[in-house]
C-alpha cells in the first residue's frame, strides 16, 4: 500500500511526464485539437486503464474513465488537460491526476460509480471560448459555437472532426442527470490568497462572475514637438486617467477586482501624440450585483474623462458571465474532510473560471478544492505546488469520496 | 510673366506630381535608397534644369542645383524629398519647390549664387538617423553611421553605394564655408500654432532640443481574477500614473512639451495583470536648460511612483539633441520681407527637427519660414497647405532673396 507521500510523489512524477507533452519545443503548450493534447489525453488514459477504469474518449475529445460497477449513483471528478501557451505544469493536470489517484485508491466498497473526466478545452486558447469540454458534458454546449473559427480560419466543427470526434454527436457527451451526485474539482489556486493565509487548501465558495469590456479612446493624433500641451487631445493621457480610476474604484470596494490587461496605441510612434488608444477591462466579483454596479461606475468614469478631455469613446461589453455558487452540501463535505485531516476549512472565492462553473450553470451540483500555489503564479512556467500540499489535497479528496461516494 | 497665383499653382501642381512618386501603392512613402526617392529627385532635377540651373547629385544622393554665375557668395535653399511612411505631400517637398520657384524668379541680377538642395534623407525612416543628407552638406556627417543597418541588415555604406553614391567620397558633399551666406528653408509648420493665431506664416526662432527616454516599469504579472487589488504590483497602473505626471508637469511649464507616444504591456492579455510595461517619453523645448530640468523632474516622478508601488524601473535616455537657434540676421531678413508683404512677422518655435538644425549645429547661419497647415496635421495623407499660403511663402522668400542675395 502506497503511503500518502508516495501517492503525492506519483502525482508529481506524472505532472512532470505530462509537462513534456507539448506542441512547442521547450515550453508547455497544449491547445484543443493538437497532437500534443491528444497524446496527453492518451497518456492519462493509460494511467486510468492501469488503475482498472473503463476508458473512452467522447465526441468532443474529453477523456472519460469510469469505475466498473453498477452503483445507481455517479460522481464526476476531473479538471482539464489543455493549457495556455507557455503554461505551468499544474493548471488543470493537477486536478485530473489527484482525482485519478483518489478514484484508484477508493476501492470497490463504493456507494457511487466514479467518473474521471480530463477535459479537452477549458482555456479556450484556440477558439476564444470557455469550457468547451465541460459544457459538452454538462449539456450546455451551444451548437452555434461550431461555426467559430480559429486564427487559421478553421471552424470548431472541422476541428472536432479532425480531432477524431463528431460535431453532430455532441449530445452523446452529456452526462445523465439520473443518480448524478455532482462534480468535484481540485485545482491550484492561481492566486496568492492561500499562501498569504498560510493554508495549503481552500474550499471554493463561488466562482466569480466576469465582465470583459473593450474601450477605445479617440482623440487626435499630432506631432509631439509642434503641438502645444494646451491644444492636445491625447488619447493615451485619457486612457491613463481611466486605468487609475479603474484601480482606485476597485480598491474601494471589497470583493471586486478590475484589471486593464491590454492597452494599445494605434499607429504608435515615440514622436506622435496618441490619437487612438484601445484597452481591455476585466471586472470580477463573486456577487453579480456588485460586479454590475462596478462595471457601470467604470463606464461612467470613462465617459466623464472623455468628455472633459473632448475625446470620443467606444465602450463595448465583450463578455459577461454570472457568478457560480458552489453546492453547499458538497462544500460542507470538503469542509468536514479538511477538518478530519486536522486542517482549517477556509472558504475562498475563485476569481478565475473553471470547468466547475459549466456544471453549476447547468444546475449540476459542483464544488472545488483549491491548492496553494507559490507566489500566486499561474499561466507561467514558474507555476509551483509543493509536494506536501498535493499530499494534503489527496487526503481531503479521499475523505470526501469516503463520505459521499 | 507668371502672376504670384500662377506660381503658387505651379508649386501645387508639382507637389501633386511628386506625391505620385512612391514606393508603395496608393500611399506616399519615399525612403532613402528607394527607386521612388531617386525618381522624385530626378523629376525635381528636371524642373531645376528647365529653370536653367546646373544640376548634379552629390556622393550621398542629394540633389544640388546651382545658378550658373560667378558671384563670390553663395546662399543655400532647400528642404528634403524623402518622406515618412504614408506621408502627406507637403512635408519637405513644399520647401524644395518654393525655393526652386524663387531661385528661378530671382533672375541674373544677384549678389550671390543660389543653390537649391533637395535632401535625400531627413526623416531617417530607414536607418533611424537624423539629417543624413544635410549633415553630409554641413560637414558633420559621422562616418561611424556608415555601419548602421536597416531592418533588412543592409549597412548605410552599402545603401549609399546601391543608391549610386560613394560612401568614401562623402567629404565632397560639404559646402565650402568661404562666401557662404547661410541656409534658408521653407517648411509647413506641422503644428496648429499658426492656424490658431490666424497667420499664414511664421519665422522660426529656434528648433527645439529633444530628449527621448525609454522607460520600463517592472512589477509582477498575475491572474486578473485571483489576485486581490491589495496584493498587486501592476506595472500598467504605475505607468498610467507616470503618463499623467508627464502631462501635468509639462502643462505647468511654458515652452515645454512632453509626450508618451508608445506604450507596450509585455506579454499582454486581458486576464493578466501587467508585469512589465515599456513606454517612451519625448521632451522638447527651445531652451536646453528648461528641457534638462523637465527631464530630470520626470525621472524623479517615475522613480517615486515605482518606489511607492514596490516596482522596479529602468530609465534610459535614448537620444538628446540641443536646441538650435536660428540666425538673427537671416530671421530679421524674413521679418522685413513678411512686413513688406503686409504680413505680421510672428516668431514661432519649431518643435520638430529640420535640416536647418544640421547647418546650425555646424555653425552655418540658417533660418526657416513656417507655412500654416490645416489642423496641425502632418505625417499623414490629410496634410494640407492652402494655395494662398503657398503664395504668401513665395512672396516672402522672393523678398528675402531680393534683399540678401
Amino acid at each position: 500500500m502506497a503511503t500518502p507521500r508516495d501517492r503525492a510523489r506519483r502525482v508529481q512524477t506524472r505532472l512532470e511526464e505530462l509537462a513534456l507533452v507539448s506542441e512547442e519545443e521547450s515550453v508547455l503548450t497544449r491547445t484543443y485539437g493538437s497532437a500534443a493534447l491528444r497524446d496527453a489525453l492518451r497518456l492519462t488514459a493509460s494511467w486510468a486503464a492501469d488503475a482498472g477504469l473503463a476508458v473512452q474518449f467522447d465526441a468532443i475529445g474529453n477523456l472519460r474513465a469510469r469505475t466498473r460497477g453498477n452503483a445507481r449513483q455517479r460522481l464526476l471528478l476531473g479538471s482539464h488537460l489543455d493549457t495556455v501557451r507557455n503554461a505551468g505544469r499544474f493548471d488543470g493536470a493537477l486536478g485530473v491526476l489527484v482525482a485519478l489517484d483518489c478514484i484508484a485508491a477508493r476501492g470497490p466498497l463504493r456507494k457511487a460509480e466514479l467518473e474521471l473526466i480530463g477535459f479537452c478545452d477549458e482555456e479556450g486558447v484556440r477558439f476564444h471560448t470557455t469550457y468547451l469540454g465541460s459544457r459538452a458534458v454538462a449539456g450546455t454546449f451551444d451548437p452555434g459555437d461550431l461555426a467559430l473559427r480559429d486564427a487559421a480560419g478553421i471552424a470548431l466543427g472541422e476541428a472536432i472532426r479532425a480531432n477524431g470526434g463528431d460535431p453532430r454527436q455532441l449530445d452523446t457527451c452529456i452526462v445523465p442527470r439520473d443518480g448524478l451526485l455532482g462534480y468535484l474539482e481540485v485545482h491550484l489556486e492561481q492566486g496568492p490568497v492561500l499562501e498569504a493565509a498560510g493554508e495549503p487548501l481552500g474550499i471554493v465558495s463561488a466562482i466569480a462572475g466576469q465582465t470583459r469590456i473593450a474601450v477605445e479612446f479617440i482623440g487626435r493624433a499630432g506631432h509631439a514637438g509642434t503641438t502645444p500641451m494646451s491644444m492636445r487631445r491625447d488619447a493615451l493621457t485619457a486612457a491613463a486617467e481611466f486605468v487609475l480610476a479603474a484601480e482606485s474604484s476597485a480598491r474601494m470596494q471589497s470583493g471586486i477586482v478590475a484589471t486593464v490587461g491590454e492597452i494599445e496605441v494605434r499607429s504608435a510612434a515615440s514622436n506622435v501624440i496618441p490619437g487612438r488608444v484601445a484597452l481591455t477591462v476585466d471586472v470580477r466579483s463573486g456577487q453579480d450585483a456588485a460586479r454590475r454596479v462596478a462595471a457601470g461606475t467604470l463606464e461612467h468614469l470613462a465617459r466623464s474623462i472623455a468628455t472633459r478631455r473632448s475625446l470620443q469613446i467606444e465602450w463595448r461589453v465583450v463578455m459577461e458571465t454570472p457568478a457560480a455558487r458552489c453546492d453547499p452540501n458538497l462544500c460542507a463535505a470538503f469542509m468536514r474532510a479538511v477538518e478530519a485531516a486536522d486542517g482549517n476549512p477556509l472558504p475562498v472565492p475563485s476569481g478565475a473560471g473553471h470547468d466547475a462553473a459549466a456544471f453549476i450553470a447547468a444546475g449540476i451540483p459542483a464544488a472545488m478544492l483549491f491548492v496553494r500555489c507559490r507566489a500566486g503564479v499561474s499561466h507561467h512556467p514558474d507555476e509551483f505546488v509543493a509536494l506536501e500540499d498535493i499530499e494534503a489535497a489527496i487526503a481531503v479528496l479521499d475523505g470526501v469520496l469516503r463520505e459521499i461516494a
